[in-house]
């Protein structure tokens, strides 16, 4: 056998679609895929790297015939098959939030911890698309000067929900557009012209489930159990990129030319930062590109340790598809399978 | 003579648009209203109160022939035209930056500082769009626990640039839902499905105009030299209604319960927080509305002596026009002119 056999459960929604064309554009060394979805999925037919392939059942004989599974669905789905296919000789790569904070389970960005992916049982998890780009730079800046709290107000685009929020952001701003009032449907208010500061559900203290992934996945990933993290994760009629205003405490003054520093020879990251050009990134710019980007770095003018900045990526990609795929690299180029 | 003479100088722009409808529905009492705009408008009529107006040139006979002139056009003609309203015997009220820190201008929020107009010179200014809403949270909540520093990142619409901009939103939106490509026109960067880190312009410590407006201005309303205020203002594409997500660091531990009570008793404000209804502010259900809306108030997981709070305004209404009336009320009232 040469290369590695995947399995793709989610093949045909918005994560699955880029993680298909990842495999395309990385030259992946697949030397099988199959394409696992719903059921009105099932027989209908995508082209991946020029060849024809059919959406399949995930069942326990496909799981033995693969050595990865990537799985990109719901959590009820992730829950269920995750083990399955690791009972059936599989690794999982799993980008639900099901096994995220469990201890036996690492939760890996390549460029932060990919260390961690040594001590995996089977699965492995990656962070939530708002976590990931959070955590790129925290890690670098932590290491010079240690990140004491964080504040981070989120702008997140409605591909994060899926291809059936996508839609409906289009179709919203037809009916808006054309002078309509437009229904509420995949989000509790319209999101086409609005903005909603609601993302998963609420918890007791009154913090969204997608606020804490924020503060939880950043301190296993971080290893740091006392890392302070504040979100407010807020949904912006944008397509595909998430953006984030982070504002970080630090132990000691910080020093901004060193930080850039250090930041512009963080792999995986881009500075885009040059106001006086009006430079800096926006998801339009942001999507479809790998990097996280980071602009709007300055010396927070409230406190001399602090430091505030702009930070954008594509959700779907290094988001979601982009870090899966580089988890999967890894586990050959260590062979860890 | 029964009422107050006034003159709406931009009254044909978004905030000019607003106030005049605010005319009507506050029965506001003029006994007669002038109307001007920039040269293209003039000669062109509009109906406020059922009468019949003509746009006419700002002259100093008219402003000899007015008590109280609102101006909300650009800083230039601000700059050119409240002096010569102030020498012909107008009380100016003016929502320009242009004057807003002269320390011989009071800059008024009604329910925060009303008493500063008392010492008026000829010109009261309103703050900034972005800054009321926050003054009007922050004064409220300091004065039962002193703000010690405060994070807000905003969510800005674009009618605060103007009907050029809200024209633009339209055109480029429909652009990329046929699959064009939007240029940029009146921002950097395209809007529709963008989100844009930038407002006004970038000064040498980077942070925009905007945002140093927020720290400035907020100082200059609540009487407090030494408060810090590091904002991030970005521009999201919604037509009207400003959202700005708060963070409060305040002396002692904070008690969130109080504050709610407080906010709720506050002129001005309307909670709107009750999260397992799906209930907080967003832009399209502000927008129209004269309440500063706030929501998502919560105890800051990362210190005990914080909070959280989402809050969203009408930029048009309690963010520029609504305030002005409300001086100009108030100017009645006392008897000022």
């Amino acid at each position: 056998m040469d290369g590695v056999r995947i399995a793709v459960i989610g093949a045909t929604g918005a994560v699955g679609q880029v993680f298909l064309k990842l495999l395309e554009e990385r030259n992946f060394p697949a030397s099988q895929i199959r394409l696992c979805a719903s059921e009105r999925s099932l027989g209908k037919r995508i082209i991946v790297n020029h060849t024809d392939l059919i959406i399949e059942s995930p069942t326990k004989d496909l799981f033995n015939e693969v050595d990865i599974v990537f799985i990109s669905a719901t959590g009820d789905v992730s829950q269920e098959l995750a083990p399955m296919a690791v009972d059936n000789g599989s690794l999982v790569i799993d980008d639900s939030s099901v096994f995220r904070m469990d201890p036996d389970v690492p939760l890996v960005v390549p460029e932060v911890n990919l260390g961690d992916i040594d001590l995996h049982r089977g699965i492995i998890a990656i962070p939530n698309c708002s976590t990931t780009p959070l955590v790129m730079v925290l890690k670098p800046l932590n290491d010079i000067n240690p990140v004491k709290r964080v504040i981070v107000d989120t702008y997140q685009s409605v591909s994060g929900t899926g291809s059936v929020a996508v839609n409906e952001l289009g179709a919203q701003s037809k009916v808006a557009l054309d002078g309509g009032t437009a229904a509420a449907g995949v989000y509790p208010h319209p999101i086409a012209f609005n903005v909603i500061p609601h993302i998963e559900s609420f918890l007791e203290n009154t913090y969204t489930r997608e606020e804490m992934k924020m503060l939880n996945e950043s301190r296993k990933i971080l290893h740091d159990p006392n890392l302070k993290v504040s979100a407010t994760c807020v949904r912006v009629p944008v397509m595909v990129g998430h953006s984030e205003s982070i504002h970080i405490e630090m132990e000691h003054d910080v020093n901004v030319s060193e930080m850039r520093e250090i930041l512009s020879e963080s792999p995986g990251i881009r500075m885009l930062d040059e106001p006086s050009s009006n430079l800096y990134p926006t998801p339009l710019d942001a999507a479809g590109k790998d990097d996280v980007f980071v602009g709007r770095l300055r010396q927070d003018i409230s406190g001399s340790n602090s430091v505030a900045m702009w930070v954008v990526c594509d959700n779907l990609r290094k988001g979601a598809a982009l870090n899966a795929i580089q988890i999967a690299e890894a586990i050959l180029e260590k062979n860890l399978i």
